[in-house]
């Protein structure tokens, strides 16, 4: 027997969510309030069914951000299943978590996308390699938690917790302000009616590459800027800021500080963590966690905080009375860092590489 | 009998020149101030021999912009052929030509490159499909100019003729001002160090692609922003308030503003030329030039003001006394868009499509 889910919204990531799933042996029923492009993702063989399936085990909204919370309570109220496990997929997650609060909702964000659109853009293998944000909190049922975590794994994906906020804050600075500015860019060299022309004929390959995010379709950003207005103008006046001093620095001729200034600048990217590689080698942690709320949601989030991804995780549920274990695989390199942390919180941790 | 070329800095750009005409079956001496740099490009093959070759008939100077000038006069002074061409490879015109007039030295500007360096990442086939600007002016000899054409674009690159002021007011939009913005960017990533890890475990395709150039080497940019400040400076100033425009957009919730700016971004974007494409079909202009000064640069940059390449390039004495003919071939599509305004100038212009 397959294994169900359900997909709301058939847009690019939904679309590669179903079918990364249904490559991947599930049964696939999916819908949208556009019934034009529910119709075109079953064709394709994106889902095998248009609609709702109650008997979903785990449900997928990939709508706009605005219609998330409806969405999910949609599900959960329809849903024949109590296990039913619901996450989104919206690029901002603090007012979609501070309006919904469910054990069985667990709010997340696959950093993956492409210049394509809808069903005919789905690709199954979008998420390889991936980060997949889940942001947990005190309410998030753990066999919730576990349960999505190695499914998204499955697709390919890691999982980085992240406390909601905090989750808002970095993709201000690693997603919204260069999305924003990349069309800045653009749309400075775009608007130059004269040399036009010239213009774009000498845009190589560095402009490209930076330009390549604006081609992106415009359709989520106004709900995101309005849902993450709070960290995104703080960091668009770092931005500004910045941009003031190296405009001195170019005016000045001040050579020291801009040699500093792309010295750091090159230094931090070559320091970017390569993409979808796996450590050589991983560590099992071991964690005793007391049986109360927000255990789960205060260790994971703890290891996302310091750029530690999840690989697997388990919940054993000890002999010892109303504590569990909480078993989490993470890079072998990177285990001490988390374990400190925890003991320093008062967590009984143990770990041991494994292969 | 090979024919001769000399390269005088063997970084990438240089390395890279040396390698595609060694490949294309020249004779290539090269030479760097670094001893084991030039000793580096020979043991690789990127050239044949390391030293100065005085019967080279043409010579790139790829050392950095401050030691261009001094270069092309040794190379002058040194050599034994009178018809010797000297091009260069600076990001920036304007100061160059200004201080250096001679017939048979063209100046110029690959806009190729990669993160690579010295001979090691050399890539002989760096420019094919990839736009080579030069930068004519009324003293330079059309026959240097028409000689250096067919050399480049038998390297696969694709010839735009600009003024060394307008070159540079370009390259201020479209590479030195993003390429500064990248590094902001990526500073401003950079510079968080308690949540450094999870930010840049979050880092996706589009924050890499925003920042790729800034992990390319930063030596040449404290001199490009020396000799560019004049353009690079109201560039950013425009950045700035464009920016400052965005971030009131995203106080405010303005998401006419913001879904007009991003679909402004989205449409230049998607209008930028492909990369390389030849034209399905080419025209022959043949434009009748009056002997005298500055009319190649003339012709040739006007076609370069309006984007339009130049694939090939002679120039044909006229049996009718002290005139030429000037042939370019251009894209079809483009080509009424040369004539008219040559023609508005009082050019005699013919032209037919050619297969």
């Amino acid at each position: 027997v397959k294994r169900r889910a359900q997909v709301v919204g058939l847009g690019l990531v939904g679309s590669s969510i179903a079918g990364a799933l249904r490559t991947r042996g599930w049964y696939l029923t999916g819908s949208d309030l556009e019934a034009a492009r529910a119709g075109r993702a079953a064709e394709l063989g994106v889902v095998d069914a248009v609609g709702t399936d109650t008997m979903a085990e785990i449900a997928f909204v990939a709508t706009p951000a605005s219609a998330v919370v409806p969405a999910v309570l949609d599900l959960i109220a329809g849903s024949e299943l109590a296990e039913l496990i619901v996450t989104d997929v919206a690029g901002v997650k603090g007012p979609i978590v501070s309006e919904l609060s469910h054990p069985r909702f667990v709010a997340g964000h696959p950093m993956a996308g492409s210049e394509q659109e809808g069903p005919d853009g789905a690709d199954p293998e979008l998420f390889v390699g991936a980060t997949w944000v889940l942001t947990p909190t005190d309410e998030t049922d753990p066999s919730a938690f576990t349960a999505l975590q190695s499914v998204i794994a499955s697709l390919g994906a890691d999982v980085v917790a992240l406390s909601p906020d905090r989750h808002d804050e970095l993709v201000a600075v690693i997603s919204h302000v260069p999305h924003l500015t990349s069309a800045t860019l653009m749309s400075l060299a775009g608007e130059s009616p004269v040399d036009h022309a010239a213009l774009m004929r000498l845009a190589a390959g560095g402009f490209r590459d930076m330009t390549r995010i604006a081609a992106g379709s415009p359709a989520i950003w106004p709900d995101i800027c309005r849902d993450n207005a709070g960290a995104i103008v703080p960091v668009l006046d770092r931005l500004i800021v910045q941009l003031t001093e190296v405009r001195r620095i170019v005016a000045d001729g001040d050579r020291s500080a801009l040699s500093s200034l792309l010295e750091r600048a090159r230094s931090a990217r070559q320091n970017l963590p390569p993409r979808g590689v796996r450590p050589v080698a991983v560590a099992e942690l071991r964690v005793v966690v007391p049986d109360r709320p927000g255990v789960l949601a205060e260790v994971t989030t703890l290891a996302g905080e310091l750029g530690v991804n999840i690989y697997d995780l388990e919940i054993a549920h000890s002999a010892e009375g109303p504590r569990g274990v909480l078993v989490l695989v993470v890079d072998a390199a990177l285990a001490e860092a988390v374990v400190t942390p925890l003991r320093a919180r008062g967590f009984r941790v143990s770990w041991r590489t494994a292969s």
